[in-house]
């Protein structure tokens, strides 16, 4: 029996670690659920930043100068828009509309967020399943001092600025794990879940907060792992490390673990943490290089997280 | 008490005479009316090509090598969603799009299309009013040897091959002429309706065939005109002469004239047809060069047809 895998991931982040194990894990051993929780519909399209940002970086899409969107993308929409006056504050490319639009028309047609997906990803070339974490919405809205925004108003239109006071998730209590996310955590091959480097606050709660999600992990067989989004105090991208300054958490690696608590049977931290390691007590730890610039770095730890989830008891 | 006139227009040839209309008159003196019959529903988008010409031609926007679309265009969107296995048989540029997805976001949220189109040629500077034929969808079926096609199937998908039977308008009869264009109909100081070359049968007649419409414009002091859309047996643009011969109807301005029939207080052909000049009977006739090459054609041609309406008895 072939060992599978199961990637839970946000956006870009998550992305790099999810396009590294898709890279040196075989069809079949493999599935990538991503977070929904950023999700909006905006000018009347259904955007959905993670599901894209792991799409693209499958396919080899992926903007890497931008650090976000697609390779070769163009504005003209965007310029087009503003002289209409509509809104601009969300960037969409030309290109990456083609993706909005074609989920957008699915959708309104019946399809499942699940269905959308795996049709749009296999349109790419991508062989793994890539599958939203819920069929069902589920919003991130951010409590800020500013009052309660959706993410998207606070991660892009208020570029992160207000001051973070907690976080819920609209439509988690009747969200359901979609079909093949369910199917991977059944299947009696499962060798590990894989919490990729993402926002654990507004990347990986709107996931792990469905309703008997975290005791299904906690009574798996296989092991949950994580590999930390923060390295030497920062994240390596986003707002986590500032998140966590407003919530008065420290902002390290040992908090993040913290934070997950006893869902982990392991955590990989980076080796620029490697002085923390006497603060994670008795959870076993990965040391290693986690940061990924290029496609080697990115086999390269998702090589090393596969073969420290098979040294995990 | 300033003379005002009322353009009827389809698409790009109907919007040349309508933007010669526009430069020669001043704000308060013309409204155009353009058809709706073409509007279609696709990819979850509210499409309106002979809006977006009018449109297009007034802004100074229009793409002049293509002969439809915008100025500078490209298709990033649509070789995108090619890749995704997405209808690409209707071309829509990057820069178009942005019409169509704020036009549709506006319909949804409750906006008139009279309103949504006030709003987007405002802010492309178009100072004449242009606007819908009616607020209420009329959808244009030809009727074919290969059965009903709607307007765009049989235009763009089918590129005009199937040969045609007739033509009906679904939602007609529940539709009433727009706002503006009504006070357009009531204004005491209406000096002329103009139909701008374009197709009877599926530019016009949507138009034309609202109820009541034709027994309105009959009845007002002011002449109604029409500008032939046939030239020396051609049409300008467009498949209304292949039409024409396909209804066995004489691909001529003359059958055109005798199309409008009563309608019509005068006619405008090309000097072209100056040998068909005897078969009009009574109708009061202005020849004259009506193929609109550039802008000063557009004005020339405008001005001799205002002209014209004011020495019709």
């Amino acid at each position: 029996m072939t060992a599978t895998y199961l990637a839970l991931s946000g956006g870009v982040g998550g992305a790099k670690l999810a396009s590294g194990l898709a890279a040196v894990l075989r069809p079949g051993q493999l599935t990538i659920v991503a977070n929904v929780g950023d999700d909006f519909d905006h000018l009347g399209l259904r955007i959905c930043p993670d599901l894209d940002s792991n799409m693209y970086a499958l396919a080899g899409l992926n903007n890497e100068e931008l650090g976000w969107g697609r390779q070769g993308e163009t504005w003209q929409f965007m310029a087009a828009l503003k002289d209409f006056g509509g809104e601009t504050w969300f960037n969409l490319g030309d290109q990456d509309l083609a993706v909005h639009v074609e989920r957008t028309r699915r959708l309104a047609a019946g399809e499942s967020l699940s269905d959308v997906t795996q049709a749009l990803s296999r349109a790419l070339g991508i062989t793994h399943p890539l599958q939203p974490a819920s069929d069902e919405p589920i919003r991130t809205i951010v409590e800020t001092e500013a009052g309660d925004l959706s993410f998207q108003h606070y991660f892009v239109r208020d570029q992160c600025a207000p001051a973070v006071l907690g976080f819920h998730f609209d439509g988690i209590d009747n969200a359901n794990v979609s079909p093949v996310f369910a199917a991977a955590l059944s299947d009696p091959s499962l060798a590990a879940v894989i919490i990729c480097p993402s926002n654990p606050f507004v990347s990986v709660d709107p996931i792990l907060r469905m309703p008997g999600l975290c005791d299904r992990l906690r009574s798996l067989d296989a092991p949950v792992l994580a590999v930390s989004p923060i390295v030497a105090g920062q994240a390596i991208k986003g707002p986590a490390a500032k998140m966590m300054a407003e919530l008065n958490v420290p902002a390290t690696s040992v908090a993040v673990a913290e934070y997950y608590g006893d869902l982990l049977d392991g955590f990989i931290i980076d080796v620029q943490d490697t002085g923390l390691v006497d603060q994670f007590a008795e959870l076993p730890l990965l040391v290693t290089e986690t940061i990924m610039k290029n496609a080697d770095d990115r086999a390269a730890l998702a090589r090393s997280v596969i073969d420290f989830s098979g040294r995990l008891p």
